[in-house]
């Protein structure tokens, strides 16, 4: 089964917005055994829209339009379609409670345009958007399904995953798709191949795998696509375990959860809080910490040292070793940890330290050296790490090691 | 002149990577008059690729393909093309040097599907990359312009800039093109647009105005297209001066940089340094200083103090005023403010203190409450800010106004 995407707007097209509305989109269909043929970017202009419409009709049985469903004038995919079916309108009264309580609650007038929102062509089935104004739509053209999504983020994902999905399945006769996720860390792809190739090279056809990789991990992901769900959970957990078993030392999560969430499930599991002593990531991973909901539990909060100042002010690093072995050192990310775990009542405590570059390199630590030390006020672990020439990828490499030394370390707690 | 974007890969359509290259390229033409027609994401297969092609050569004048150009057999761009113009190949001998270069320095061996790589289509100008090892192309098809780039984005841009739009320029009687910007912080899209409404009324037809907003920041846009350069910088100035005067208290620069860049120059030239003390932003701030090159010069640190404790350990914020007045308050961010000044030679400290939710609102502050304060040590502003209910909007926008902040307070300086 295949489909096709087709997202609508100018600032599509100008470079002002990055579509991340399609990568969504073809990851949940591809969840459910649906492939995505092509993604077209076009603009609000009906003939365009049309056009793309008849093409689509012709390739895919599934057509998935993004956009264009604002009160305003420069938004007429709802026009282009209900003219493409040669339909008129009815008045969806569901809709229309729905948008009238949002203009009560945001004290603003409701006027006939936003009334405008809840009429949708004839022929349509409504996707009630809980989210937003636009509600989206769901046509069937003898037999092709053709779906149309606000293009906001948030209204297209929760139309796509209450809506858009459950009723795919429904429609389509889809083969039964099983996903198994092995996610390593501190190998490169190649290797990880090098590694398991004998298991690859024996799966059966309906199982496939996939290397996704991301600065210093690889996601494994195992696809079986078969009608027997028994059989088929029986296939992709063998080759689930086989290759689990085979890399263990560097497989950091069993499922699909992001390294935070890992890292985050783990503290709370173990009921520990943590606080961050960064240098060349400047901030980088209390951010990422922060960035979880409910992260007050378990984050105390950091220093973000970047000068050999605040290294010595905040976390008490004495000036002797920063002038004698230097900021980037197993002295000094050790000497962190204590100074942080002295000032802060956490149970670990994590320093970086290294050089990012693009400038500061020096021969016998060259840009990409950090060091990475993990400990609690019994035991500590520090390891150097050399990185590469670039300075986003190094601080997001640091990020991700730290991260991995931290889940060791909570592991053997 | 029109242009239509190819990018080819079956990771574009599984939604495992999003397309960022598409809107660099889109930006780039813009810039010098060639509007983006349409974007066509494609897989790796010979028929699509053709077909695309074609269709793009009956409808614009421009086609520019990303992807496809590895030395591995899925890669299948250049060998299309070859077929598609029914031609063999010829050795690059200035790509060969350079990629057998680029092997030696890694100490890799260079075998013959690297040494492939400098073959390209008879009928093709070569675009030397020096970024990487996959020449771009260049074909002249009747007049139609066909190039394809790599899909890597640090070799696509660098081929882009460097010898895409040049040669573009070179290749079409193109439109003069003149931008000029006002950025704007803390006002909404449509109170600006309310302010400026006559001035944009009597703009003629050949200048445009373009709002792009960005969190708590709009962006506005003049282009002015036309064939008299000196005439359009003429006009295109005065729009810009009616506009930045109409709107000057709320215009935090007058040209591109982005928000972080404008406040670090400033910092540079006013030779201060800056620590900062953030609290719900959890270090965001601080990495957006470090992912600055050269931000060492002038970003100290800074504390993320996440627990009432960190802020009373590393920034002495008495634990009565926390347990009275609470964290997210004047007194809060102000004595963070002056523990971060105590501790760090930073000439100016910041802080920032709220609730980002979705949890921990009241109903005296609700979620979205965020004080800030910046301060010297003589003196210090703070201000409360009432965002939103969304918590990466509140992050989003504290570092905004901190950001906003800081640059007011380095003006008066």
């Amino acid at each position: 089964m295949k489909a096709t995407i087709i997202t609508i707007g100018d600032e599509l097209l100008n470079g002002q917005t990055i579509d991340t509305n399609s990568a969504f989109i073809a990851k949940e269909l591809n969840k459910i055994g649906i492939t995505v043929f092509q993604k077209w970017a076009i603009s609000d202009d009906e003939n365009e829209i049309k056009e793309a419409l008849k093409n689509a009709t012709q390739k895919t049985s599934i057509i998935i339009f993004t956009g264009g469903l604002g009160p305003t004038n420069d938004d007429i995919t709802k026009k282009t379609l209900a003219s493409y079916f040669n339909v008129g309108y009815k008045r969806d009264e569901e809709t229309l409670a729905h948008v009238a309580q949002i203009f009560a609650q945001r004290n603003k007038p409701f006027l006939a345009i936003n009334e405008a929102q809840a009429d949708v062509p004839t022929n349509c089935t409504v996707l009630f958007n809980a989210s937003g104004t636009a509600p989206g739509m769901w046509f069937d053209d003898n037999g092709v399904k053709i779906i149309s999504l606000p293009g906001v983020p948030n209204e297209m994902k929760h139309l796509m995953t209450v809506q858009v999905i459950p009723r795919l399945l429904e429609a389509f006769t889809l083969p039964i798709i099983i996903h198994k996720h092995i996610q390593t860390v501190g190998i490169g792809e190649s290797f990880l191949a090098e590694k398991i190739k004998d298991i690859e090279a024996e799966m059966p056809e309906n199982v496939k795998l996939a290397y996704l990789p991301n600065f210093a991990k690889v996601h494994l992901r195992i696809t079986g696509k078969g009608e027997n769900e028994i059989e088929l959970e029986k296939l992709t957990s063998l080759y689930h375990k086989l290759i689990a078993d085979r890399v263990a030392e560097h497989v950091y999560s069993l499922d699909e959860r992001s390294q935070i969430q890992v890292v985050s499930d783990l503290l709370i599991e173990k009921k520990k809080k943590i606080a961050l002593a960064e240098s060349c990531t400047g901030g980088y991973l209390s951010q990422l910490f922060t960035s979880v909901a409910g992260s007050s539990g378990y984050f105390d909060g950091g220093a973000v040292v970047y000068s050999y100042d605040l290294k010595h002010k905040f976390l008490g690093v004495s000036n002797d070793l920063l002038n004698s072995v230097g900021a980037v050192s197993e002295e000094c990310v050790e000497a962190m940890v204590k100074g942080l775990l002295n000032v802060s009542t956490a149970d670990i405590g994590v320093a970086i330290s290294g050089i990012a570059g693009p400038s500061g390199g020096t021969e016998d630590k060259p840009v990409g050296t950090v060091w990475i030390a993990v400990g609690n006020r019994e035991k500590m672990i520090s390891k150097k790490h050399q990185f590469f020439k670039n300075r986003n990828i190094n601080i997001e490499c640091s990020v991700v090691m730290a991260l991995e030394m931290v889940r060791v370390f909570l592991m053997k707690e």
